[in-house]
């Protein structure tokens, strides 16, 4: 398993968490998502190694953006 | 036509304001609705007298509270 933490800003609700939570969802390999809008965090747990490229990619699509923290 | 106004809490963005806004059109009568997080307020326009309880139980349903502004 692999852990990757992400700062997003934008999010102000659990609807901006869910949206979030959506797109990285689609990410092949993805086995948990924890987001938080208040502290504006994102963990994504994978079974195999992560592409920040394809993640912060997905927050981008949310409407959001991203940075690896 | 009627326009009523009310102060909605709790509202952050703009999925907050498409929650309001899909339980407040389900108001029979309802013509316009204009909502906004930022300032916090939600405006109906209806054909017929608008039944106050009936706006301040569909933002209920959508997770905010409304008073009658």
């Amino acid at each position: 398993m692999n852990t990757t933490e992400y700062k997003v800003t934008g999010m102000t609700c659990g609807h901006c968490e869910m949206s979030v939570r959506e797109e990285v969802s689609q990410i092949a390999g993805v086995e948990d998502i924890q987001v938080s809008a208040q502290s504006g965090t994102l963990v994504v747990t994978t079974t195999e190694t992560l592409d920040d490229a394809e993640v912060l990619a997905a927050v981008g699509e949310a409407g959001y953006s991203a940075v690896r923290a």
